[in-house]
């Protein structure tokens, strides 16, 4: 972990006391908790358009009874194998399962592996969560 | 305008070194007005799901040489006339006019009218911007 | 405007009778008009992630008592003179001010006027539309 | 699964062959799931306004050597307890670990707890995927 460094912020009175009910209502500890995180999350979009290496999660919801779509699932994630980290599969009903795919590589590749699995056919959901391999955070 | 209050943020030295490097090149001219823009960004979000009165800015674009599509977006803002401020009408080129709606009021109600204005037939492309009538920020 | 065609869609029986419902709500008209709106919404996407002529819908709320701020934003817009279509300016309260402006260029270019007025001291408020010139649409 | 309907869709000739283009690109077999894909993605949005049983996916990415950190995010899931579905657990260097959790609730019960966790001093980013139980779908 990085050394914490102190610095101060000039701020309306009235928006600061506004910031701070909402951070309570959030359960924040304290306002340098909810102000890196608001700084960390733009952070984070700066890398996705940087196209630099990236954490991918993506979440798809889908029948598994539909055969050859959980094949189509399985190929695509061979296919990036280098890429994907790990895969979850989540039993929501007797239909529905949940699959949480975790993948690492540059931003265009994990979208694209986003793509890919996102259009298969029987996939009801798809999501990809632009996220951090934690570096400079 | 509200008075300035000064308060300590602790931040690790390498996040506060990208987010340095962010802003200038956004042009901030200090850390404190780029805070306090996600601060501000956060409560304004925050105002629309309380439902209390906000400002919303409706972006339309469409082609005007439709006559019916026209009068029904009249017809539509006359409705809510109380509520609309002011509208701007931009010629795009021969065909697309770009029509901008200010309106005030509770946020449901803000919604209400984009719906109502982008489901006309013939609005190629709306955007309700969730904006705010500065009060409190 | 271009010509109409017609096309067949296979949906699941529940997921267009939910659809149905949704688009009843937001007042739409016909299928065809809400299903058209989903597309153009993904294309104008595009159209910005292509860094292609675009139309952008800049709106800012700030404080008008400040004279170097209301300078400031006129500069900026003066140096993307070219770019910049129209300007409209609403009196929100006896401080606030809303001023939408219009600007029509390359994507990059646009966002970089919506950064340069979004930074300027005294702007509480700035979001940038990223809207469309309406061609190809 | 539920039973396939067809119907037939009237959109602007140009409009259709930039959507092909673009459908093309992500991979889409048929226009049918790509249309199908845009209509389930705006009823889940819904489905969280209107804050019915939801899946919600939590991604968290934090430094795994606060011994602290750890006990406080095993404390709040133990407290959701009878919401959580599953957890994933991912290394991704030696310092940083990515936490996946999955839960099912009301919408706002999900959203509570995706704030408790990302409140958590230390967590370095936290994102709510707001995904569906795949019901009516």
């Amino acid at each position: 972990m990085s050394q914490l460094v102190r610095f101060g912020v000039a701020l309306e009175k009235n928006v600061l006391k506004e910031f701070d009910q909402l951070i309570r209502r959030r359960h924040y500890p304290t306002r340098s908790k909810a102000i890196g995180d608001l700084i960390r999350a733009e952070l984070v979009n700066q890398q996705w358009e940087s196209d630099i290496l990236v954490t991918g999660v993506i979440a798809l919801v889908y029948d598994h009874h539909r055969r050859d779509l959980v094949n189509h699932l399985v190929d695509v994630q061979h296919q990036f194998h280098p890429r994907i980290i790990s895969s979850q599969h989540v039993h929501l009903d007797h239909h529905h399962c949940l699959e949480i795919i975790v993948a690492k590589g540059r931003a265009r590749e994990v979208e694209e592996l986003a793509n890919l699995l996102q259009s298969v056919k029987g996939v009801k959901f798809g999501y990809l969560v632009r996220a951090t391999t934690g570096k400079q955070l």
